[in-house]
């Protein structure tokens, strides 16, 4: 509770502490998150996903220092799968260090991905709720790597970037895998390399094909309360903006894009769905965690181990596993492994 | 019951159908993974992965090719997450077909993401499982992306490519994202291009940079028999193949370099380690589905809905949510939703 004053009252080495404690799942990060939770649903998520060499890092810098002369107090929370050993995360904070440090509302934080993505995205939910808490009013979410882990993390976010560079998305193979269905805006980054007007061309015929109406787009979880406004009522047009990190071209104007979703989304009535919908994820998500953790400390011991040595003779399928497992904990009709198979 | 009989009799009309069933995640469907899984444990499952545009498919199919060559029966699953309405799978599908259709020894199946990549991963683990049983010898497993995602689904694997190409991987920190980890052969795809020696040369120095022990490298799940085999004792050197899918360059040393890490898995007891790391994570997977499943079932009527107002209105936080769901099920300490706190 100490902790989650702090962090409402501006401290940040307070933050910075808490933000560990959530990483690493802690009771008190547990604690000071419930405390925080009644804080949290001003900020402005901003999810900044592609493929690997698209120059996500310094575009999110750029987007950063450009909200900064908005007076906006901006967070980064970037989120690197790489393994510890190559020291991505510690990489990361260093580059960004140099443009961004001393700025006393700017918070950076990496992550690095230890356990698996379903965990990674959980705990990146609850670090934004933490930035939102504190005052933070654009958290800027980015993501390695294009594929659907990724898609899940950007999924926390009310805008959703998409960005491309030419010489990786000329194909429409390699544009069309999933992403786009989640982009808001499109950025074509490294837009003064060549092959720019091709890769801007295959992601504008891309977005004819889809089409997607914004009510019909793919989310986890169903909220139960869903505003089914028209799909024609209030629609976007997802832009595709080019730009050069390096020089900051095209930087101001994808910030414009970034704040004008902002607005559609309330007008539109999007930005509740779209808590409700990340709410409701989240939910589900931590409660399939917990549920697995309270049925391996029911589980007798050695049971599972037990199991999984049939299995591993190709004695006990899979599927027959767990019901084996699940028969055990509910402690009636439990029996030796074995005992019911007749094959 | 008769599904799998016909599978295992070689019938191919039974064997389609069979993996529909397995895909929608029929009853019948899981009644035959059990009759079969005691016929499973005798396939090669050769993982391919790598960010969109490295030209995976080609090679696939050329590989596939090349293994045809060698009288060997190949499967291949190429995982497609990409949206239905792109219609990626049956367009990948069509285009295969030129070189391997009306082969009886090959059999192709796409499959396009519907829902959570957990149940992707499952869903490929039970497809395979199907192949293996048909007495396919090689199931080629292709992931399309580069995210975590796609290396849970590879994680599936014996043998994992990673694939790369120039022009994409030409920055380090395009390439450390992670998959390296998990790579046992590197490709570099469309080697005629320019700037092959730059994404070879990085590949080298990352890896020489990693130097990842067999004995240390990150799987899931913690098989409860774990052969302690020495890092040095067989050790295993990731090699970095070029190769020019259209043209069939290079293809013939993959293929090679893939039968010889089938070997090194053999004799360094990690075919069987891998094995049981694969069944002990599908296990997990399948368990937490049921519990979640069995959860709901639990749950009084509307209570879920109940409880997830409180949170759309930040009356309740996520961990307080689930905390309420849980002890609604336990029917011990069940209260209103709001009566245990004070704030």
């Amino acid at each position: 509770m100490m902790l989650a004053a702090s962090v409402l009252d501006g401290d940040r080495l307070a933050l910075a502490r808490l933000l560990t404690h959530v990483e690493n799942d802690t009771a008190d990060g547990r604690t000071a998150l419930r405390a925080l939770f009644p804080h949290t649903g001003q900020a402005h998520l901003v999810g900044i996903t592609g493929a690997p060499g698209t120059g996500k890092s310094s575009l999110v810098n750029r987007l950063a220092l450009h909200f900064r002369t908005l007076n906006k107090r901006v967070a980064i929370v970037a989120v690197d799968p790489s393994s510890p050993f190559t020291g991505g995360a510690v990489l990361g904070d260093r580059v960004r260090m140099k443009d961004l440090s001393g700025d006393r509302d700017v918070f950076i934080r990496s992550m690095a991905s230890r356990g698996a993505l379903g965990g990674l995205a959980r705990t990146t939910a609850s670090i934004a709720q933490v930035f939102d808490a504190a005052g933070y009013e654009i958290i800027l979410i980015e993501t390695v790597g294009a594929g659907q882990g990724e898609v899940d993390i950007a999924r926390l976010a009310h805008t959703t970037l998409v960005v491309e560079a030419p010489g990786l998305g000329d194909d429409i193979q390699a544009i069309k895998a999933g992403i786009l269905e989640i982009a808001d805006i499109l950025v074509v980054n490294k837009a003064d390399r060549p092959g720019v007007e091709t890769t801007e061309k295959a992601l504008r015929s891309v977005l004819e094909l889809a089409h997607i109406p914004e009510s019909e787009r793919a989310h986890h979880g169903t909220p139960p309360e869903i505003d089914s406004a028209g799909p024609t009522a209030h629609s976007w047009n997802v832009p595709i903006q080019r730009t050069v990190s390096l020089d900051g071209l095209g930087i101001s104007e994808l910030a414009d894009h970034i704040l004008r979703h902002y607005s559609f989304l309330h007008t539109s009535n999007q930005w509740i769905k779209r808590n409700e919908v990340r709410l409701a994820a989240e939910v589900d998500s931590v409660l399939q965690h917990m549920l697995v953790l309270e049925f391996h400390s029911r589980l007798p011991e050695g049971r599972y181990n037990d199991v999984m040595r049939q299995v591993f003779a190709r004695r006990l399928s899979p599927g027959e596993a767990v019901e084996s497992l699940l028969d055990g904990t509910r402690g009636e009709h439990a029996e030796p492994v074995d005992g019911g198979r007749q094959r």
